[in-house]
């Protein structure tokens, strides 16, 4: 019987889960044994209790890595080194950025997986896009801090005493995250404006029945994977521009443009941060040690500007939101094992669109190409 | 020219002022002086720059307390005993329990308006009720601060890997608070219930579209100015029970229930908080020093259970959104100083029954005998 393990997260401020409890009860079904490790949903208050009630057996982390076939997580664990030869490892291990790790595991004989490579545009793969149920916890995340950061009433407000005005909300970048975002901020009465620099996405926005803030003109189209390409220097001189001008009239920004492999794109500079008004909220989902959408911005920090403009770099809403993220991720992972195990053994199947796309390493090499450094 | 001062809140969380540059604007056109305290409203984001273009002359507190004829402010100040005979101080001073300040005052021959004391059915008034703004904005913010503390998603969510059940709230009290906590608990997307003892509060949630709550049947009726009364032991241990059912099969729990000059009732036992689910939260706006509604809730503090339930003891919600809540007291306060001084002057008409209501002391004396110690 094949046997799926769940590491503890051991990232700092991580609280999510590869697994939940119903998850296992799902494996269980299947004929698949199931080790957890002692305390591994704790953070997101799935107790050792409730795995044991559906199945699994709570084990010590060594014990884990020693008796399981295929071990899911979602951060690469920090001691991967204990992997062994011909185990499967499935996570977000955002390989691009860890060349030397997939190295590593390659040689030690691991296979590994990662679902931030899957093909998103692909029908069939989409139970398994947990970069997407990830994003989408993240926006609705990102609008509820916002609301609970700003200095006033998201909706109007009519009383006896008279009327108060929505709040103005822009959300730049209309992925998922940014599609939740609008979405969760106009349910809760603001009068929500989104941008994007791809057209697909300017329609998406349309239709959530947010207003579309016009950029300068594109000449080119999406990027990878459905992804915003880099701007020329001309495109970009223009697009910071508009946004300069168009920044300090909103109360709330919210930003979420990723380009993969890259650093995240500038578009709140000091400049139009200056010219906010005192109140102001801005919450970076691109916040990173490197920069973010936010000229200034901290992951995991809260800073208030001169202008008294609060900047909330917010690096990894979803873990803050651990319950929905972790039943979202354990969803898209149980999808994954489903079409990897299709009869409760682990079948490789390098031929197919989905495993070709998301395996990283199998047999002693790397085996997608933009990976090897 | 008749000169009103706002005094800068002294209280240590305290966030909010009493008058806006708005408000400074209104007044100046109806050719009253207005004095601002430096700061005053800066914890609000309203800068005294802003104050300054209004109209206001910004200065020190001395200065603001010698030539102030009217002095605004929320809670009273810690330096009261400032205030010169035949000045008028205004704000939300909760007399019944601040008796022995209120007597000073009367010595000091200070007159003292409290809004609070406001006949709240007089529709005439309902401009100037500073408790129903207040509570109106605690229980949005209850809502979003419960949204930011749960674990899981408040919106039903359906994707390619699954649909997630909606968040089940409980909102335990049905005044203002309450039904704005229901109302954007709603707008987020939660299943929503809600309890009052009240007939008549029943019928409000019942309108918003929440579902009602059967509580133990009531013999008596409503208690002073539309609050719940006391209710007996019989009736106390049948709501207990009642609610001890309920309440372990809610995600969230909201408490607003408040009984004026007595304790508020304690509505979320011990034993209904250890049954609750690992990740749940409870809010309790009725925290206190000598209790809330909630067993074990301490003001302004997060306090996670053994059983894993976060319970946030939220005394004074309407400070954490300065901006919409002194806006709103704001307009109260006008709409009080423009039945106070028709003419840009003080005429104190105690046959007046708002004013009747709101004096609490005049000439030297306590003029409502409730307040008397």
């Amino acid at each position: 019987m094949t046997t799926v393990g769940v590491l503890r997260e051991t990232a700092g401020r991580e609280r999510r889960v590869a697994l939940t409890p119903d998850g296992v009860a799902r494996l269980r079904k299947l004929d698949v044994a199931v080790l957890v490790e002692a305390g591994a949903g704790a953070r997101a208050w799935f107790e050792d209790i409730g795995y044991e009630g559906a199945g699994a057996v709570v084990a010590g982390r060594d014990r884990v890595y020693a008796d399981s076939d295929v071990l899911l997580c979602l951060h690469p664990p920090d001691d991967v080194a204990a992997c062994r030869p011909g185990q499967v490892l499935i996570g977000l291990l955002n390989p691009r950025s860890n060349r030397d790790l997939m190295q590593r595991l390659a040689t030690a004989g691991v296979t590994v997986i990662s679902l931030d490579l899957l093909p998103r545009t692909l029908s069939r793969a989409q139970a398994m896009d947990a970069l997407t149920s990830q994003a989408n916890v993240a926006g609705y995340k990102a609008a509820l801090l916002a609301a609970e950061a700003y200095s006033g009433f998201f909706p109007m407000l009519m009383t006896a005493a008279g009327t108060t005005r929505p709040a103005q909300v822009l959300v730049l970048g209309a992925g998922v995250a940014g599609l939740q975002a609008i979405a969760t901020a106009r349910r809760l009465g603001a009068l929500v404006t989104g941008y994007d620099v791809r057209e697909a996405a300017r329609a998406d926005i349309a239709s959530t029945g947010a207003t579309v803030l016009a950029g300068p003109e594109r000449t080119g189209k999406e990027g990878e994977g459905g992804y915003a390409r880099e701007l020329s220097d001309d495109e970009q001189s223009a697009q910071q521009s508009a946004l300069d001008e168009a920044i300090p009239r909103f109360d709330v920004i919210i930003t979420t443009a990723q380009v993969p492999g890259r650093p995240a794109p500038r578009l709140v500079s000091e400049n139009a941060l200056s010219k906010m008004r005192p109140g102001s909220v801005v919450i970076d989902l691109a916040a990173a040690p490197d920069g973010g959408n936010v000229e200034g911005s901290i992951p995991d920090t809260r800073t208030v500007t001169d202008a008294g403009v609060t900047v909330i770099g917010a690096a990894n809403l979803a873990s803050t939101v651990p319950g929905a993220a972790s039943t979202a991720y354990a969803r898209n992972a149980l999808a994954l094992l489903t079409h990897l195990m299709p009869r409760g053994e682990v079948v490789l199947d390098l031929d197919d669109e989905i495993l070709a796309a998301v395996v990283v390493s199998h047999g002693g090499a790397l085996t997608r190409k933009e990976i090897r450094s």
